[in-house]
């Protein structure tokens, strides 16, 4: 399963906000159409805009009719400043602009020569993509348990992703396919329902059995003792914070709730979320329009002239996480120091 | 304003289902209409159930051709009954429907006067309780101070009540017409949505300014410093559990976070939501029906048979509760020796 393909010379994406009712796909003939996609939620997820926007730019090479070098880098660059104010949260879309665009400027030999390295770094990046998520899997199914009863917030899946495992649903999914017993209580996450739509979605066709609860009940499911552990994804992990975790909005809520009851809660992301360069004062959390909270299927829920408040994430402060997966091994506090040792260690 | 009134021998309720879009009125000739409008939400919040249930036994008084007394208190025990298996969690259903019953077997008298009597202990119910509230409202405004940003779930208004003031919304009515500034965050409390639906319209028809966030949201709003203090009401507080407060799904998770970020939580509940008897373990908290959680405006969100679960209700502890308001004044831990103060030092 594949969020995103390039299809003689097209990026084919599900349309995520279609699911779970209908299994849609949007053809991507013109870049634009990705990026419009990224704004929209047709795709979410910080690894799977990531390598949607290295398509967006394999495609404006692929359809460049640049004269020389130089027309084409301006072509990309164009599209790269473009892609950049889709989203202003998720770090991965930054990282994968600036991955393609440094690869074509590298690259040494025609203006065909460079479009074909655009195209191939961006199916490079979807395939990476699934490998390192497949490692995490692993990684981080080491931690559960036969029995275990894992929540999850928003969709941190195959949907999240290029395709395949996903993030936290990939630790879930190595887990189940090593043959241990594993139920999910999804948090629905208002207000765009990722979670009861997406994760329920995903993990009832990978035969996983699923819940779903109102993003509220959390405490109450805690208190009850009917959640042992809780993975999320992450959108950014700030290095500079000591690795504070910017996740969908209502994550740090469920990080107290954790942290009181002592129920274990990791954060599962590759290293392409991890920003080493910004603190969080420099890093805009994004606010999304009102109307994703005062209105559902297109009826208005909230009286009129009321307005709503609708940050898109949150930030988790690192001594809330108990650890964090990434590809290259399970990261335990302190979260800085371990991370360096264990990202250069193996690189 | 007034949820639920006696005219000419019938009860009119607001469709609290229909709001914000439409102020609707449900007539009821017959009792069994209040059961049914208690039982789908048309009503809901535990002082108005209460008196909705007092009101379907004056109702039961009113249309019945008891020939002898022995009658008449069977057709109200039946009526009873009934009112009884509605909702199992509120308290305030089984004290009115306690009260009005001793009430009418104390009474002496023929048939008739014992049917005027049980009319007449419905609507002093219903003035008591707006009288309760508002005294409620004036201990609580003391604890409000002018800029105060006050978050609050579900709906504790006058919607909740039998009319006028309420009870967490009633605190900030008063503070409000004390010239305090007092700004609202409303969490949307799904999956009924009494937040959006219900707090916001009355506080926006009493000009207090009010914001809606998704129930996730919380935890940010308190990280970020946008709001200071938080004011709940109750269904139940289970005084032998040191005033446990059971209320509408999502308060503990918000309780959790407060502690967290030392933002006074304040629950407030009149007398009569205090339950004296029974411990944690005999009280039934409600799980509602599972659509409430898959669908939302009829369509659903969640993929088909992945199931929900639907608690109404949780439970806060003691330990994350600043104080309870009472109509008897305020009172602070430990919770169960100064209620038993306060309540008998003023009766």
């Amino acid at each position: 399963m594949r969020t995103i393909q390039w299809k003689d010379g097209k990026v084919i994406l599900i349309n995520q906000q279609k699911l779970p009712t209908e299994l849609n796909y949007i053809e991507c003939k013109n870049p634009n159409r990705i990026a419009k996609a990224i704004r929209n939620l047709e795709i979410r997820g910080a690894p799977a805009i990531g390598v949607a926007a290295a398509m967006a730019l394999a495609l404006t090479a692929n359809n460049s009719k640049a004269k020389d070098k130089e027309d084409l880098f301006n072509q990309l660059e164009k599209m790269a400043k473009q892609l950049e104010m889709t989203r202003p949260t998720a770090i991965n879309l930054f990282w994968a602009i600036e991955r393609v665009l440094r690869k074509a400027r590298s690259t040494v030999g025609t203006t065909e020569d460079i479009k074909e390295i655009t195209i191939k770094e961006a199916l490079t990046m979807a395939e990476e993509d699934i490998q390192k998520n497949k490692t995490m899997g692993k990684h981080g199914a080491d931690l559960l348990e036969d029995g275990d009863v894992v929540g999850t917030i928003c969709n941190a899946g195959w949907l999240a992703t290029a395709g395949e495992y996903g993030t936290a649903l990939g630790v879930i999914k190595v887990a189940h396919e090593q043959g241990k017993k594993i139920s999910v209580i999804a948090l629905e996450t208002r207000p765009v329902l990722q979670g009861a739509r997406l994760t329920a979605w995903e993990l009832k066709q990978d035969g996983i059995d699923v819940k779903v609860i109102p993003d509220g009940a959390i405490g109450y499911c805690f208190y009850k003792g009917m959640i042992n552990k809780f993975l999320c994804g992450a959108d950014r992990i700030v290095v500079l914070n000591n690795c504070s975790v910017i996740n969908k909005i209502g994550t740090h809520t469920v990080s107290l709730a954790a942290k009181y009851y002592h129920i274990p809660f990791y954060a599962v992301a590759p290293l392409s979320t991890f920003d080493f360069k910004n603190n969080l004062k420099e890093i805009r959390i994004e606010t999304r329009r009102q109307t994703e909270v005062t209105e559902i299927n297109g009826k208005r829920i909230v009286p009129a002239k009321v307005k709503a408040i609708n940050f898109a994430f949150d930030i988790t402060p690192p001594s809330l996480v108990t650890a964090i997966i990434t590809e290259k091994g399970i990261i335990y506090p302190p979260f800085k120091e371990n991370l360096f040792r264990v990202a250069s260690s193996l690189e």
